[in-house]
């Protein structure tokens, strides 16, 4: 039975190493998961963005959120330019252990329009409406 | 200026059409978002899927959260066997339309391991434990 299986069972408080739980992370063709920001007081979905093994080590090591660029096709430390940083809280795998979930303490905007968080583009039937600020 | 460009620093109340939104997502090589369900009354993440475009317009107009499953390469109306529904409350698209957040009335555990989200693998520091059902 392969490990994330036996995980699926497993009673609360079973360990296993970070290094074995690392071997079965279903990274994609580019190295990369998604990795959803959680705002740790409000709860809000702030923003996804990937990450590959490197970034997860740099972003448990240093303590802040550091993502892996698509476009840049580099690291990058979340809020490095902007002081936006995001101090890590928790970072949680999913049972397919194929997306990261991260609680963080914002500072300031998550998002690089200066909105609180980057999902402001909701459906309303046919149409889509710009959000207020939350 | 492109459409999304113009929407990040548009008003609130700024309306477009969902047709003119879904020609600027960044459908991924195999035509597919990923798509964060967040349960609408704990806040809780749940868990994170995959949409192409006809997955969200099905969503959108049967009510419930429609994905594609890239493993077995096919639609999958969530909770179809299981029961485990999960009633759309809202939609919405971030800044780069690249994915979309779901709040969703989840009935039921919305993992497939009967737990009631899927990040259940906790990072401590060099360790991961499974952790308590919440």
């Amino acid at each position: 039975m392969s490990l994330l299986k036996s995980l699926e069972t497993a009673e609360a408080g079973t360990e296993i190493t970070l290094n074995a739980l690392l071997e079965e992370v279903k990274f994609n063709d580019q190295g990369l998961v998604p990795a959803i920001a959680q705002d740790s007081q409000t709860h809000s979905v702030l923003m996804l963005a990937w990450m590959d093994e490197q970034s997860i080590r740099t972003t448990l090591e240093d303590g802040f959120a550091t993502y892996y660029s698509r476009s840049r096709k580099a690291y990058w430390r979340k809020g490095e330019t902007s002081g936006h940083l995001q101090k890590l809280r928790s970072m949680r795998f999913d049972c397919d252990a194929d997306t990261i979930l991260l609680t963080v303490d914002q500072s300031g905007p998550a998002c690089h329009t200066e909105r609180q968080h980057c999902f402001y583009l909701k459906v309303d039937a046919e149409k889509v409406i710009v959000a207020p600020a939350e």
